[in-house]
């Protein structure tokens, strides 16, 4: 059904020129996907210190055999080193750049600038990364909104589950507060404490099992949750940027705490929330009773509760990632952009 | 927030002409909206004899007063007999037209041809009618895609909850089969069956109620949730009209094996279903285990369960209507035809 869908949606489209930035995992796990290559005319992959053309049939094949393994781009034998953007933006007008490069949300740079430079010149962008969106939203929307470049961005907030379709599908409404659980390391760190390890046990189990970014503080400070949160909240209409969330850290709290809530029938989840009556929009480790839906969020799963007007509730949980797709999830935004009908 | 975020959203924009078709439950929801007249120009008000022109300040206070009770459009003083579109569709050029008219399932008319007609005069809709987008909804997305204007039909699905938003943000994605409680009359049948009552003693109170369509077949024999399964299959990417629907009605099961099963922990619901490997869109009362989360969607509530490859899944709740929540609705769609950056 995939396939076909997709084709029946874009068959009237031309494909428009690409560009692929960062080859991690999610870059590789796009270049994996059939439908990148055949809804657009990829120009070329970027990393940090150059890059690749991708302007010949032996050389895509390639690059798809290095995506199943742990190279980096510039083990290829036809990687340029120095290739840089400038070699691409001319034949890129009009068409998309798709973005997996790593965060950077202490200066924002180099992420920023170059969203807004894309938009700028016109180009699409679709993304990953969050770090524009959880600092400089509505710098985003009014340079796509004055070039009319399209912008995607599923893929920053529960890749897997369009957790910001919902926001904007609520957008004018009532909404009293948002309840969330954004962040899957630490529901990983909280299980392994409920059954019975240290937190610094279960810090060495999420790293063995290649859960935790390679800053911590992103998952366990909260920056992470913080930062989805606040696309979700621009997405609604409310706008914060990432550092006005007051972040209380996970391990606040004690492994006595967690394992006593559980016998007493709660658990603690690291919960984004924020409450519009008033209340500034946080990430803590809270209390949550059994029978509130986000008590069973747990393992890869991602959930969120909006509060309605007259005690009413809204609930959407699903899975956050794989890598795999959150790659996907961009060919989503992708066909939204060559389908969509204005 | 709401008012601000509104406002912060659209103040930048031009008022586009409106008009609204239709002075039932939510026709009257909507004229009791400030956004409603702040952020349109509202032309008119027509129903099916006739209507009003909303070109002075005291006709709109009379309107509005006249929408909180039950009176009719006919019996305001400046209702004029006859009045039609043909006496606004020159003027309403650009604009947007409010649809709130009842449906029409069995042969699609007028109302099909009332929305492709508004969108070839480049005029914009927004509407809570299934009726085109269950039977044509291929035709009325090129339509709109042809001359550009906006179509929005939020509130044409569990109104309250942005389930068109979520299969939208799916688009492209591995759905395996979607499983859904999408009407909320017969979660009330069931309910009291639950409780003790034969089907016909339901029937009776969701009459007093005031929770059965005209028409209750359109309830009981699952047009209402085929309708809406039909416009989250298309909106999903997936072809399929209304009559397409196989359905069981609601009455096929006995009263005896409500309760029976009710005692086996688990629960019938009416369920409009979806197996994308091969099956057919079916409505039929279907057995659900407890610790599904379809299991508890009751009363007002709507629910809906996206199967993914993995065995993993996508769950969204929420309520539906009542009708005052269905013109908000219709206000996000105004905000997203306002504000969409493209």
């Amino acid at each position: 059904m995939r396939k076909q869908s997709v084709i029946d949606m874009v068959n009237e489209h031309h494909r428009p020129p690409s560009l692929l930035l960062g080859f991690g995992n999610v870059g590789k796990e796009l270049v994996l996907l059939d439908d990148f290559w055949n809804m657009t005319e990829v120009l070329g992959i970027l990393s940090s210190s150059g890059g690749v053309k991708t302007n010949r049939k032996e050389r895509v094949e390639a690059i798809r055999e290095a995506a199943k393994t742990s190279a980096k781009l510039s083990d290829l034998p036809f990687f340029q080193k120095g290739l840089s953007l400038s070699d691409f933006i001319d034949e890129l007008s009009g068409g998309v750049a798709f973005i997996t490069i790593p965060p950077s949300y202490y200066s924002g740079e180099p992420n920023i600038s170059l969203v807004l430079n894309f938009l700028k010149n016109g180009i699409s962008i679709i993304t990953a990364d969050k770090t524009p969106f959880a600092l400089a939203y509505s710098k985003v929307i009014e340079a796509s909104r004055s070039s009319k470049a399209f912008i995607g961005y599923r893929a920053t907030v529960a890749a897997g589950t369009p957790f910001t379709d919902l926001a904007k599908g609520l957008r004018g409404r009532s909404i009293t507060s948002i309840k969330s659980v954004l962040n899957a390391t630490t529901n990983f760190l909280l299980s392994k404490v409920e059954e019975g390890k240290s937190w610094e046990e279960s810090l060495e189990l999420a790293r063995k099992e290649k859960l935790l970014e390679p800053d911590p503080r992103i998952d366990v400070e909260g920056i992470d949750s913080a930062a989805k949160l606040t696309i979700i909240s621009n997405t609604l209409g409310k706008g914060i940027s990432l550092w006005d969330v007051r972040r209380t850290p996970l391990f606040s709290i004690n492994e006595e705490m967690v394992r006593r809530a559980l016998k007493e029938g709660k658990r603690y989840k690291y919960i984004a929330s924020y409450s519009f009556d008033g209340g500034n929009p946080t990430v803590s480790p809270q209390l949550i009773q059994r029978g509130n839906p986000l008590y069973d969020v747990r393992g890869n799963y991602n959930g969120i509760l909006f509060e309605l007007e007259g005690s009413e509730h809204i609930y959407l949980e699903g899975p956050a990632g794989p890598a795999w797709r959150t790659a996907r999830v961009m060919i989503t935004d992708l066909i939204e952009m060559l389908y969509s009908p204005r």
